[in-house]
C-alpha cells in the first residue's frame, strides 16, 4: 500500500501531520518557513526525476468548483522548474477524438518521462459528468471505470506515477483570495448546475473514487479551504510521489500464475499446403479486387483496420504485406515497422508507440511486427521482466478490445515456416545481392532459440486469440499459398466486419 | 548544377537517354527487363539510406489529370519497402492549419531521415489553385513562390533531398489503364474546370516552375502518356536522387561573405541599473496586472506570443520567466528547454523541432534558449559548419516573419551580466545546495569562450535584430531590475501589437 494515501477514498492520514491536518489550516507566517524548506526539496526531486528519466509524475487536480485549482496550479509553477511542467486540460471530446477509443487522447498526449504533469479535467471528467447528465447508464459508467482502473494500472506498472486529488471545500467555505485566471474548462462546463444536478454529481463522484481508488493509484482527499494549507500539503504529496518513484523498480509484484500452453500451434500447421502459380494469379486477382471493393465500401468510411503480421523470420512477411498495399489508397495507408525501441521510447509505456499509430477513421495501419513483441522478443531475449510480459497479454487484449469498441477491424496473422525452411531460406539471402541486406546475425541467434520462440508463441495463441480478434496462423513454406490465404483471410474479416 | 535537370524547368535531358526519351514509351517486355534493374538498384539504395539516415527523400508528385499519379504510387508501393515509404497529401488548409502559416503544415509533417515521402498536393497546391481561382493576386502568389523557394533551399542545405516531378500528357494522350484509386485530393477539388481556367491553369504552372526551379532542386518534366516509360523514368530519378544524397556532406558550398559587426552589445550595457525591493514589489505588481489583462483581451484569441529567451548563464532566465508564466494560463501556456537535440533531431532540419512547438491561436510559447542556439553555441564551438550557421540568420529571420505574418507576437530577449558578476553566481552556485545541479563543467567552459561569445551575440543582434522582432538587451545584474524590466518591454510590445 502507497504509504501517502489508502485505498478507500478516504483523506490520507500520516500520524506525525494529523494535528495540523485537523486543523486544515496553516498561518502565513507558517506557511513562509514551510513552503521554502519544500520548494528547496521539490525542486530537488525535480532534478532527481529529469535526471534519471524515470516518469512522467502525473498529477489529477480535480475538486469542488471554488477550491481554487488555478491558484494551486500557479504556485507549482512558480515553485519548480517551467521547463519540465506541463499542463493537461481536456473538455469533451471534439472532432476525430469522438470516433476514437475514449483513452486515446490521453495516450498520445501522455508527457516525456522527466515531466511533471498536471491535468485539469483528466479521464475521470467526461464520463463523470455524462453520468451525471445521464447521457450514460450506470452499466456504462462502471465499465469505463473499469477501463480506467487497468490503464492506470498499467501506466503505474510502467513506472509512471500518479497523484489523484480531490481539492475540497466545504459548502460556505470556498478559498479566500479570488482566482486569477477562470476556472478551468471542466468546470466551466458544469456552469448551469442545479441543486439536484450537485447532489447527483456528489453521488457519481463517490462511486467513482469508490471504484478507482487503488492501493497504486488511490485517490486523496485535500482538504482545501484554506489556500496556505492545501498548497503545502499538495508539495508535499507531490514530493513523495517523486522520492517513491526513484526505489520503485525494485519492487515486482509476483507473476500472475500463468500455466504454459501446450506445444500445438506449429505442430498442427501442414507446411504442405501449395499453389500452383496459374492458380495462384487466378486467385490473387480475385481477392485483390475483393479487398479494394470492401476497403472503398461508404461503411469503411466510419470504420479503421489495424493489420498486424508477426511470424518466423524470412516468413515472408513483406510479400504478403506488399499484395495488401497493393489494393489500398496510399493516403490512407501506413505501413509501421517495429524496431527495438528508441532510447527515449524505452523509457515510456510500452503500448505508448502504438497508440499514437493506430489508424483514425477510414484509414489502414499494417504492423509489420507489433506490441506482440513484448510477449516473443521481450520475453525470450529477457529484456522484460516476467511478471510484466505475463500482464502483457491482458493489457493487449483490453488496448485490441478498446479499439474494437470504437470500430477499428483488428486481425492479426502468423506466417509459418518450418525450421529446415528457415534454413534455406537463410541461404539463399546469404547468396543473394538484392536480400543479402535482410540478413543479420541477430536471426541466426534467434534460430538458436526456435523451441524458446514456439513455447513462447504457443502462450501468445492461448492467451490473445480472442472471438474478435482471433489469430490466424498461416502456414507460409510456400509463399503463393501464404499471399493468397491472408488476402482470403482478410477479406472474409472485412465482409464479417462490415 | 544537379545531374538530373536543369534550372529551366524544360524537362531534363541525359545524352545517352536521349533516344530512348524521343520516344518516351517502352514496350512490356522491355519494361519487364529494366523493372528486374532497377527494382534491385532502388531497394538497395533505399537500404543504404536508411542506414545512414541522411534523408528524407521527398518526391513532390503534380501534373495533369490523366497522367497516372496513383498509379505511379502504387508502384512505388509495389518495388520499395514499404516500412519506408510514406504518403502525404494536403487538400486546402482547415481549422488551425488556416490560421498558421503557409508552410508550418510542411514542417510539422515533414517524415522522418530514413523515409522516402510522396507527395500529391504538395506545398504547391494550395498557391496555384488559389492563384487559378484569382483568390489571391500575382503579387501574393510570388511572394508565396519565393517563400516557398527559401523553404526548399533550406530543405536542400539541411540534407533533405527533393524531386520535384510534373507528370505530362498531352491533351487527347492519356494513360491507358483506369487508374484504380479515385485521383488524388488536389485533383479532386480541380474538378469543375472551365476550359479558360486550365489555359489559367497552364500559365500558372509555367510560371510557378520558372520561379521555384534552382539549380539544387528543379523541376522535372516526365511525359507519362506511356505508363511503362513514365514509371521507370520516375524510378530511375528518384534512385540518382538518393544516390546523390550520399556524396552531399562533402560538398560544401562557400560561406556567404559576412563581415563580423563591431563589438558592440555588451559594451553599451549599463550594468549599474538597479531596483530597490519596494519599487521592485510595485512596479512588478504593476506589469503583472498589465500582461493579465493584456493577454485576456478577446483579440488576443486570435494572435499568439512567442518569447525568446537567451543570455549570458546565470543571468537569471529562469527567474525572468517565473515572473511572466504567474500571469499566464498554465493550460494555454509551454515553456520549451532547448537543449543539445537528441539523436534523431540532430538528423533533422535544425528548425523543425521549434515549428513543432510554435503557438496555435490564444496560446504562449516560451522558449528558454531557442534556435538562436544555431548562431551561439553551435558557432562558438563549431558544431555547425560555417557557411550553415551563417546563413541561418537569413533563415531565422524567414521563419520569425512568416510566424508575424500569421499574427504571432515574437518578442526576444538577451539578459547580460558582467564577467566578474557570473563569476560570483557561479561560486553561489557550488555553494548552494538548491542550486548546484545548475551549474556544469559546460558552464564554466562556456565562461573560456565569452568573447567567442561576444562576437557571436554582436553578429546575431546585427542581422536578426528586425523591425517587427528587434533584440530586447536587458542589463541583468540586479535581478530585480532586469525582471521588471523584461515585464515591462513585454506589456509595451503587446500594447503596441494587439
Amino acid at each position: 500500500m502507497s504509504p501517502i494515501g489508502n485505498y478507500t477514498g478516504r483523506q490520507s492520514i500520516n500520524p506525525d501531520r494529523a494535528t495540523k491536518m485537523a486543523e486544515h489550516s496553516l498561518s502565513d507566517d507558517e506557511f513562509e518557513k514551510q513552503e521554502a524548506e519544500l520548494t528547496e526539496a521539490l525542486l530537488d526531486a525535480q532534478y532527481e526525476l529529469r535526471k534519471s528519466i524515470k516518469g512522467p509524475v502525473l498529477v489529477l487536480i480535480s475538486g469542488n468548483d471554488a477550491a481554487g485549482k488555478a491558484e494551486l496550479l500557479y504556485r507549482f509553477y512558480d515553485w519548480l522548474d517551467n521547463r519540465f511542467l506541463v499542463t493537461r486540460a481536456f473538455a469533451l471530446p471534439e472532432g476525430v477524438e469522438q470516433r476514437m477509443p475514449h483513452l486515446w487522447r490521453y495516450w498520445i498526449s501522455l508527457p516525456g518521462p522527466d515531466k511533471l504533469g498536471f491535468y485539469l479535467g483528466s479521464w475521470y471528467h467526461q464520463p463523470q459528468m455524462c453520468r451525471v447528465r445521464g447521457d450514460i447508464s450506470a452499466e456504462a459508467f462502471e465499465q469505463q471505470m473499469e477501463e480506467i482502473r487497468r490503464f492506470e494500472q498499467l501506466l503505474v506498472n510502467e513506472g509512471v506515477a500518479l497523484l489523484k486529488l480531490w481539492l475540497e471545500v466545504e459548502p460556505g467555505e470556498g478559498s479566500s483570495s479570488a482566482p486569477e485566471v477562470p476556472t478551468d474548462v471542466a468546470m466551466r462546463e458544469w456552469g448551469d448546475f442545479s441543486q439536484a444536478d450537485r447532489e447527483q454529481l456528489e453521488r457519481v463522484t463517490r462511486r467513482m473514487m469508490t471504484l478507482t481508488s487503488t492501493p497504486e493509484a488511490p485517490w486523496i482527499r485535500v482538504p482545501s479551504a484554506d489556500p496556505n494549507y492545501r498548497d503545502i500539503e499538495v508539495g508535499r504529496l507531490v514530493l513523495e510521489q517523486i522520492r517513491a518513484l526513484r526505489n520503485k523498480t525494485e519492487r515486482r509484484s509476483p507473476p500472475p500464475p500463468l500455466a504454459p500452453a501446450p506445444r500445438s500451434v506449429l505442430q498442427q500447421i501442414d507446411y504442405g499446403l501449395r499453389l500452383g502459380k496459374e492458380e495462384y494469379g487466378e486467385q490473387l486477382a480475385r481477392y485483390q479486387q475483393e479487398l479494394r471493393a470492401l476497403i472503398r465500401r461508404p461503411d469503411f468510411a466510419g470504420r479503421s483496420l489495424l493489420l498486424v503480421f508477426e511470424g518466423t523470420d524470412a516468413a515472408g512477411k513483406g510479400g504478403a504485406i506488399r499484395r495488401i498495399t497493393r489494393c489500398l489508397d496510399p493516403r490512407y495507408l501506413r505501413v509501421h515497422g517495429t524496431r527495438a525501441p528508441t532510447e527515449e521510447e524505452a523509457h515510456q509505456p510500452y503500448l505508448l508507440r502504438f497508440w499514437r499509430r493506430v489508424p483514425t477513421p477510414g484509414r489502414v495501419a499494417i504492423f509489420d511486427r507489433s506490441y506482440y513483441g513484448r510477449v516473443l522478443v521481450e520475453r525470450v531475449e529477457k529484456l522484460t521482466p516476467v511478471d510484466r510480459w505475463q500482464q502483457a497479454y491482458a493489457e493487449i487484449n483490453d488496448f485490441e478490445a478498446q479499439l474494437q469498441a470504437a470500430g477499428t477491424i483488428v486481425v492479426k496473422f502468423w506466417l509459418a515456416i518450418s525450421e529446415q525452411e528457415q534454413l534455406k531460406r537463410f541461404q539463399a539471402r546469404e547468396r543473394s545481392p538484392l536480400k543479402r541486406y535482410k540478413l543479420t546475425d541477430e536471426d541466426w541467434r534467434n534460430r538458436e532459440r526456435w523451441s524458446d520462440y514456439e513455447q513462447a508463441l504457443d502462450d501468445m495463441v492461448a492467451h490473445t486469440s480472442t472471438a474478435a480478434a482471433p489469430w490466424h496462423i498461416v502456414p507460409a513454406e510456400n509463399k503463393r499459398y501464404a499471399r493468397v490465404e491472408v488476402l482470403r483471410l482478410l477479406c472474409q474479416r472485412l465482409r464479417e466486419a462490415l
